[in-house]
């Protein structure tokens, strides 16, 4: 075994760093007065705009894409590689997108550089790649419990050489904001077929006839800049060329989007975690109650300690995943890919819930991000099949493995 | 030992049960629309004074008022007594003010009530008992350990018939509001006497000229209607028959206030966890998943009966301490005031956490009151000392209470 | 609600606390040695005589029979009048059996008492409520769950005017003792009847030929006085007037033993839980390390509080659950009856481990009585079935009350 | 990054697991047996030298041993390459001993390897290596908090050309085996010099007059093999040349010989984890509650999930550490030596205690090894320091890097 990042990552990481403390904190604060100040709450910042050209000029741009792409000025990085560096920008909730790393773009551009036709790549991916539009991903319905794919009851109807589409989304990430121009969405093109050949993938323009954005869903009371859509389909008709891949595949391609996306998702929630433990060791060091600064207190010490723990298992746990995605694919890293989205999340809202109790109404509050983080992190237990699910396969997994109980046992 | 509510108070419980019932959960959806439909976070939804009509002629309102008072409508009750019907108000976010027994007007009215002048009565409690006018409490200060009451830097000075006051207050509750009328506010007037008689209390009308309202604090991301102020005091002048008993009385004051508001806090949390409860168990029967109602999951039974098991006891150590502090008084009771205020929030956390969980993305959203009910409560483990300052006191009377390590220890 | 002890309990309690002082805590030790001085792990100590001979002179006798009985010095006190005893006499492991309230004979006895022939009155009862003989209860068995009185293999079968045994028992507690001599057992009068008619118990005298006795079970490495039997039964004969009731009045008679039975339990493992925060709390005060007393650290402080705070909430349902018991009878008291079987025990398991982490390398061996506790105490967590099949009626009950998700739900 | 084992590692995991399932496992229960027909508690059972002999043959032999020894059979690996082994190991109590590499004879052998005289290798570690005798380390002591080195009250003092001990050790394990020959015993040759000069460590052969050994401590009820002795050391006199290195070098020794043993420890640890949920995924599989087997219930694939995902994270910990260690040195491996000495017994109590649960009766008994591990474990929060002394040194570590509350926490 051998825990040293690679030259390349080491050399990534520093530089995006140093991007972080020169550019992106400097710039949460101007990002939320521009946008309050903007009354329109999926508005997008100036500011942004400064940092994603910041961005590019570094070569912090499309870092996440595994396949090198010069135009896009893409490294081409494994998972390996670039987990630690979704972790460095998970430390801001303005990095991602100033990296053009943001979900669920990320996702979205994945399927389109694997799946997409040679027109779809052009009308869609390249301006993705480019940061000129954003886009969104219409998986999870009200209706039914989206941890099982073959629930999904949007109908996707071929009429002619276009699809049909009819059904009701919510959870939809991103399509809320104003640059949001696509969204990819998943449903039914063949209700009686094998379970998991019903299903395909089709482009829908934001702007399509029928497709009604209902209302945005708070969380916690946030109104997240993205925006997560309840959005109705009503006979949206789009051309037979949006289909992504053949029809059948949406089951095959929505498994190939979420290895990545886990990885990224628990390496954000593990620099979620290290900013909260930084706050929680400045502001603890910072505070005299009774005479005495909170760090000096040995209930405090334990909780950055534990923290400190809780987060270094985490990491290493999401990283010898990146390693097995890497090395024998994902399909072969699933239990992994399941552990790590049941510990990462849990471990990171854990680290900010102490934090919240060290930083007193501050930390509840928005003087600091720790209430932010704690209502992200705790959608991220929901997202994607709650963690129950993950567990359950965890245990089918382990118990599969498990011969009938050894004569040894009798000791 | 008798667990029996008395008469009284499970007469008044089923009346307020079916007021719930036929009125105030109905009103929840109304509300909020009011409250949304105005565009101002802070405004007074009209259907809350049909509400509070209702319990005034249901005599359902004043409740909490230890002392009969018939002008005020108000029985009398112990804290035994009231306690249970706290309870029921707190399940919905709304049952509290429609029945004038909400924070912090009740610590307000006490005051008032056992230390006001005639002339305050008059002018300020009339009204509050009224339903008329709202209040605030002005005591935690942004830059200091608001637990300990030595540390408060409000300045009040005396000046000639007047008294002036000059600081920072935050997380003064309830003084957005539009219908908020006066703040009680702590200060010192003798910065340099005894520990515990440098503080005093008065009376400031809000819009005294050099009342400046900063700011709102949000919780998590929620604009509580009530708001949470940021407040500087900037010369704030105020006749000095505003002067709440004597100068030197602050502190004895607000110890007094505090011991029934936890009572009414906690037991507030128990009726939300107990909604919470109801809610999941709801939700796990109606939800399908794999082929299986979630309720026949025996992780999820888990769930739903430690939340029975602690919500159960969690009261009982409620109710307990509201009988010790009707039976030996609050000074008597400061341990298990203590305990409550540690156990009672932190069970309701964890019920209503269970309870997002099983909700999948509606339980982080407002489909549900289950994330505005988790971020309230998560305040509540802050608010009038953290947790580690309750459990400090209590474990300080706990060792002293042992004596040193007795002989028969060694077995 | 009145959380005042009665008068009667409250003397008896300050009498018992008197004799644990001045006689039981003093004779652990004595005890212990002549134990191990014996060289026989079950042998019985002659200080226990002694102790007993005390307990009768103090009226301290039998306390548990909830029927007043002046030959057997019972006092008959309710369930709530006797919860606070059997909590003190839950300090001491020797403390039980000093006052004649040990299980399994107090379930036994109230067996006999409610359930006995005249003749099995006089034969069994009368040296059981003298102190002269022990016994035991042979319900549980390797094979089958026990958590399901339904899966009880053990066959009792009728030859004219003698019941014949065949099966297999473990966890036979108190059958290992020098001076037990009857045991009462479970099994199938009738496998094919009704699910909850099949059962009948009978009285074994432990010197029946054919009653082998396999071995001892250990727990966590202890040999316990009383012991935990293995026993087969082989062809075991006893005369047809040892059947307790009537032929398929066992599961009946097993439910009827187990409510009272674990008040005791419950409340033994609150008050073991006490002892073990007044160790830690001297423990704490004594030990300096790093320059100060371990009870000045704020970790251990938490500790200090959160046992005490889990202690009061568990009695208080514990009590709460015996005057429900006295008011509406055990069967409505079930749902509680479940709650103290899972609360009390983790709870405890809790404080116990506590301090043990105080005591450093005491705590595990047997200088301080802390090891013992926590491994007799983690038995209580499986023994009259595992807390899952607790949690799991529970959870039932809970459902069946839930309506299906109110319209209120959405506010 | 890179987690494959190399192939060295990876050829000898193999060939001893095929040692474990051949050998050790099948000797446990004649190990037991013959353990037990001794009578004597600290027996050499005859099966261990027929399992040491075949270690031998196959090359199992002195495997932690970081320098190639080709006398000893030792292949001289790093700890990233023993590590996983060690953790083999830890699945059976008996499996350290029978490849000699048991606690304390590791940790003394590779003190004696690197600062032993010719003279004292000779004449200790050559027989130690080659397994024909044992040996204890006698630090701990009874009065004072054994996790602070500068604490140690035992006087070693020069006397002509003897060193004469006094002073009082316990936990001193591995001392009460009938083939212990020798004790390093640790002590203060100077006690007002500086803190860390005080200490040195002298060989003291078991039988030197004045070496009292007191009692053996059991954990819970076990009576270990290699017991904890409690001894007196009486004016205990050996020759000057059995001094370890130099006078003032005790803590630096003790230092030196810590960091391999944690790795040792917590990957012990580890390995009985795993064995716990291998066995209770079997047991969950066999057995069947309620007309389905354990393992189908969601509450036990949570537990089992859960396992599988701390395990996962503390392996990957412990390896990082080690790893660490090969590279950096022990000294810059402090904080990670620390949060595996905290986070493996933890995680693996946590495991065991899972797995007792899943076995009911069975589980606290003997019949399985689940309680002997839980009681095992249950010391490793203790030994060589507390839980808290380690998170205490992580906190200050973390605080040490933590910068005053940076300008962008207010977002």
């Amino acid at each position: 075994m051998e825990f040293e990042l690679s030259d390349r990552c080491q050399e990534l990481r520093e530089r995006l760093l140093q991007f972080m403390d020169e550019h992106v904190y400097p710039a949460e604060a101007i990002y939320r007065e521009q946008l309050l100040g903007s009354g329109r709450p999926h508005f997008h910042p100036p500011v942004m705009e400064e940092l994603k050209q910041r961005a590019q000029d570094l070569g912090l741009w499309n870092l996440f894409l595994p396949h090198p792409d010069a135009d896009a000025g893409a490294p081409g990085l494994s998972n390996v590689d670039y987990a630690p560096l979704a972790e460095i920008m998970g430390r801001s909730h303005i990095a991602p997108e100033a990296c053009n790393c943001a979900a669920p773009d990320t996702g979205n551009m994945e399927v389109l550089t694997v799946f997409g036709s040679p027109d779809q790549k052009e009308r869609w991916l390249r301006p993705l790649l480019d940061g000129e539009i954003r886009s969104a991903f219409a998986m999870t319905e009200p209706a039914v419990a989206s941890s099982d794919a073959t629930n999904v009851e949007m109908r996707i109807e071929r009429e002619g050489d276009e699809y049909v589409l009819n059904g009701r989304k919510w959870w939809t990430s991103g399509a809320m904001r104003e640059r949001c121009r696509i969204l990819i969405v998943m449903g039914k093109t063949d209700p009686d077929g094998p379970a998991y050949r019903q299903q395909s993938m089709v482009l829908v323009p934001r702007d399509t006839p029928g497709v009604q954005i209902v209302r945005n869903l708070p969380v916690f009371g946030y109104v997240d800049p993205e925006g997560h859509a309840e959005i109705v389909f009503d006979d949206v008709r789009v051309p037979a060329a949006n289909l992504i891949g053949n029809e059948g595949d949406g089951f095959l391609i929505s498994q190939a989007r979420l290895g990545p996306g886990r990885i990224h998702h628990c390496m954000r929630a593990i620099g979620a975690a290290e900013r909260a433990l930084e706050l929680m060791c400045a502001r603890a060091s910072a505070r005299v109650t009774f005479g005495q600064p909170v760090a000096a207190r040995s209930n405090v010490q334990d909780w950055i300690a534990e923290s400190r723990i809780e987060i270094e298992m985490a990491r290493l746990l999401t990283m010898k995943t990146a390693w097995l995605m890497d090395t024998v694919g994902n399909k072969h890293a699933r239990t992994e890919i399941a552990a790590i989205k049941v510990a990462a999340p849990n471990v990171a809202l854990r680290v900010v819930d102490r934090a919240i109790q060290v930083h007193g109404g501050g930390g509840v509050s928005d003087d600091f991000p720790l209430a932010m983080m704690y209502a992200h992190l705790r959608t991220l237990r929901l997202a994607d099949g709650p963690d129950e699910i993950h567990r359950r396969s965890i245990a089918r997994h382990e118990l599969r493995r498990a011969a009938p109980a050894p004569a040894e046992a009798r000791v």
